[in-house]
């Protein structure tokens, strides 16, 4: 071991942030949360998990927190990574503009929904394919900065980066700062997520869980690269977000959070209560047209399941004081799919 | 922010961790290797790693490093995953005697190598099967630490447990000690390796990559449960090493060690060189019949790869002062495959 600035430093910031605390001891960690039911279960929850006296202490290495992403850190009206598919057709028809004639590249380009809906998976794979394979890894990630950069919200009229819930990244704080590991587990890309998880959530992509190509192994020039083939790996929705937690964590989440929308994030939340010992599930209910969006499942089977279970259900409207960093309003008034 | 205990106790921690490093400032922090070109090597690429001052230098959040397990953090002859298959079989035989009459069972419980040589792939895939999968996820961890427990190598004369390579363990120490995240990225089961890599090598099983099975989710008396399937997930071998370090970790290794055996470890290497930035890659040799094993590849090609590629080729017998934390030696004299 070498004598280190780096370790005195630490100490030095550790006890300053140790006196620091004595003076904030009654700073709110959540306060754009409003004083409901749902913000109390939630100190409760994490203060007893880090409280060695509590019945509800949770092992520090058991600690572990994963929560979905869209819809449930940021919007999903429209899909954000749909944005990126559409900017990134933009680009591709400049330099071929043979792809404005080409289905599905055509009804992608012209927001033509009702030839996509009606040819499915398929038609979106091919979009996917398109803009996210056949190509190298290192390729694939020069493009995201870009988007991000550039990518506005079509109807809140705001950059993509200022959409992270404010609440939910109060939250994400929270827990780290009582011990607990966060991960996100999207049913969107890894790779899409992993370019702004550190910036938006302070998540490491190392902590990112998502959908995933298959990768394969090609030399460039001498140099070993990843490629990304055209042929899907894994698609981290439902059934699939346990698994593939176990695959990356190897332990149950004492914390999951996922929203109303699709059931995908069921399995997810079953998967957390269904650890022994104490856990939270958290499901967000869009029902805030005004700030945000209100959409329902056709068949309430999150909300069925969040109420059977005992899980906290969010409502935007009614436990968020604010939900983003900066006022939005929505230009048009009209949800957008 | 609460008033914290627990934080006042790591500012305390981590400042007498500092004060105590300058009294340590001459301590080895590799012991166990030998003052030969190896260790200087090592040395200088962490110390580098880890100043800001330095050519050499990595970011924080750059300093990942992959470590193969068998063969280059304990003994792969034979494999101690097949000795667990062993085991299983031996405790199922005693329920069901038929067992040994089955083949591929049969040749397995009586150690007859030539057929299953003989019988290939398919014969071994039928024994991890059957004694790894169509179980829950729970019922398959709590065979593992009984396992572990009772396990002995079977001409080293030791427990398992006590087989890791001390000067790796050292190794991965100084890594961590410097800021490296220390990830483990193994041929063997994800599972089977995440059950002492926490108590051999201070890996927490999250950092722990391996090969799969496919698991379902399934209920069990209302509760949510991992089911692990017969069908392989990934075999960890090989090209596919490249692939999982980027679906886990999302960032190439700065530091890489694999060793002769197979090849398999190759790919993880040169993925690791093919970095932006300095990278260090590390393969062993096994060239140590008294204190541990010798043997070579057919056709030498990691021995070539590192020789072309300038990794550093740690020589068990030359590079390491000792090999394990107790000295051991072979009760036969003759390596067991």
């Amino acid at each position: 071991m070498t004598l280190s600035p780096r370790r005195i430093a630490l100490a030095v910031i550790a006890l300053w942030a140790a006196i620091a605390s004595i003076g904030c001891a009654t700073t709110d960690p959540l306060p754009s949360w409003n004083q409901t039911d749902a913000k109390r279960a939630i100190l409760d929850f994490v203060e007893q998990a880090a409280d060695p006296l509590s019945d509800g202490y949770i092992a520090p290495e058991e600690r572990i927190a994963t929560f979905d992403n869209d819809g449930t850190l940021w919007p999903e009206r429209p899909l954000i990574q749909g944005l990126f598919v559409l900017a990134r057709l933009e680009e591709m028809a400049m330099r071929d503009p043979s792809l404005r004639q080409r289905q599905p590249f055509k009804a992608a380009l012209d927001r033509d929904l009702s030839y996509l809906h009606e040819q499915g998976e398929e038609a979106i794979l091919k979009l996917v394919a398109a803009t996210h394979a056949d190509m190298s890894q290192e390729e694939f990630e020069a493009f995201l900065p870009v988007f991000f950069e550039q990518a506005n919200h079509p109807t809140l009229k705001a950059p993509i980066t200022s959409l992270a819930y404010k609440p939910m990244v109060e939250l994400l704080d929270f827990l780290r700062e009582n011990g607990f590991e966060v991960y996100i587990c999207s049913g969107g890309g890894a790779d899409f997520v992993r370019a702004i998880s550190e910036r938006m959530y302070g998540v490491d992509p190392s902590n990112v869980i998502g959908s995933t190509l298959t990768y394969a192994q090609r030399d460039v020039a001498g140099r070993s690269m990843l490629w990304r083939t055209a042929e899907l790996g894994t698609f981290n929705d439902k059934a699939v977000k346990p698994a593939s937690i176990h695959e990356h964590i190897g332990k149950r989440p004492a914390f999951a959070a996922g929203n109303v929308r699709s059931g995908g994030d069921i399995e997810m939340l079953r998967y957390s209560q269904g650890r022994m010992g104490p856990s939270m599930q958290l499901l967000i209910n869009h029902d805030d047209a005004g700030r945000e969006f209100e959409y329902v499942e056709d068949d309430n089977a999150s909300l069925g399941q969040a109420k059977q279970n005992d899980w906290i259900i969010v409502s935007m409207q009614h436990d968020w004081r604010r939900i983003f960093s900066e006022p939005t309003t929505h230009n048009t008034g009209r949800d957008e799919e």
